[in-house]
């Protein structure tokens, strides 16, 4: 990696507003990359479904919904004279760890990534695996709770609602605990305070329930943890693993790994650049 | 189909008396059929993991313990002087679906059959995913309510406990109906008795949660119910249709269709024939 510029989206961002956005960074690459390296093309990861064989136009982005409509590669292949590779974030996540992460070398992987929401991305047979219409990987509305929490999706009892940051913050609110980020609820939990710990106690046994059903149906070699909130695996890797011993049938809970991503949050770019990489 | 010869497993059957049986059951359909056509090959379904490139030896058999560790299609090649393929009973029903059933014409679709117990298999870019030791498609056996009713796999809530015959059963007899086959419960049902409806309502609800999840993480195109309580799909599939409208994604939630077996009791056999004819 050369250079990396940074920008947050702005709440109700324009299409137009967007592709400026881009634009800038992009220039802004151009211009600290020594000109001896060749730009072969824009890749954009971005939290809507990207489908194989799709026209490029974002949809289904519930953040983001003044995009929905968009033809993202179109708009920006036009203004930066390059071909634009589009992939949905949690599959370039996937296709990073496969290319040089933490599923290095296997041909079947999930990742999921714990962060604000949950998110997933599958590797099949060495492919990502996006589904007919891009949308493949929805793991953090898996259902764990039939009559649980309301999740932002419209449903009740997501896993996203028990294993994100945001939820790690809501249950320990729940318990009484004055916190404000996920990473204070660790802290609190590495000191041994109860509370903490019946927090990671919950997440890791809804997580692992989840990643059970998942191994039950994938058979898959290796699950790698991503997110802000893999950083604190230690306090609920014990937890998940209970549960799928408990769960999940023996000779696929027995080869699964479950590990910690090794790209944290370079994992969407790096995949997405493969990506790119591959198609032009 | 030319002929069908039909033998129960017998309880603890020996590795010797299952190829005793296969073998004459080989001899009467070499007896009832026209010499004119050639035999390529003997092809076995069985209640067990089939890798792609395992080695044919059986294992994980909850029902059938004392072939454990049996190599079935070397036996059974050596008896018959014919090659033999082996194949996982569930996965052959999705490959029979795909290639002559309800969802020929598709490249990603779930089977699942609900019987005594609930099995699944999965199509993927058109070809049959075993996952890497062979057991993919364990459907059964996802979660559904995390302390929920005891399973014969060891954990709690598997929606085999909830939307097989013999979860219909249980649940009939919990609210107090005296009934000993799913089918006395849904003739109930269709004559208007309340607690046979609810069963059916309960059934169907537990089944779109995680018809809804598989969804969410597939995006496929044709979702197939299968086995014997697929006969009785016209008392639950409203139900499942709206617990994947409650829960699922709406794009993938649009696009997958929820279809009764074509093939019924025949898919898994003609589905390994068709993993034979490939394979001879």
């Amino acid at each position: 990696v050369l250079h990396i510029a940074r920008a947050a989206t702005p709440n109700d961002v324009s299409p137009q507003q967007l592709l400026d956005l881009a634009a800038k960074m992009a220039a802004e690459c151009r211009a600290a990359i020594d000109s001896s390296h060749e730009i072969c093309g824009v890749a954009f990861a971005s939290p809507a479904p990207a489908a194989k064989n799709s026209d490029g136009i974002l949809s289904k982005l519930p953040n983001l919904p003044s995009l929905n409509g968009m033809n993202l590669p179109s708009g920006l292949s036009d203004m930066l004279g390059l071909p634009v590779t589009l992939e949905n974030d949690a599959t370039a996540a996937a296709i990073g760890e496969h290319w040089i992460g933490a599923s290095r070398g296997t041909n079947n992987s999930i990742v999921v990534t714990l962060g604000t929401g949950v998110g997933g991305g599958l590797i099949v047979d060495g492919q990502p695996f996006r589904g007919i219409d891009g949308t493949a990987g929805e793991i953090g509305h898996i259902c764990v709770e039939p009559d649980g929490h309301p999740c932002g999706c419209g449903s009740h009892g997501c896993i996203e609602q028990y294993a994100s940051a945001t939820a790690i913050i809501r249950m320990a609110n729940e318990l009484g605990l004055k916190v404000s980020t996920a990473k204070a609820v660790y802290d609190a939990a590495k000191s041994g305070d109860g509370k903490a710990l019946a927090v990671f106690e919950s997440m890791g046994r809804y997580l692992g329930i989840i990643l059970a059903g998942l191994i039950n149906t994938l058979n898959p070699e290796i699950i790698v943890i991503g997110g802000g909130v893999a950083a604190g695996m230690d306090a609920f890797a014990d937890h998940i693993e209970a549960e799928i011993s408990f769960r999940a049938f023996r000779e696929p809970a027995t080869r699964v790994r479950i590990v910690p991503t090794k790209l944290s949050d370079m994992a969407g770019i790096l995949g997405v650049a493969k990506s790119a990489f591959d198609q032009n």
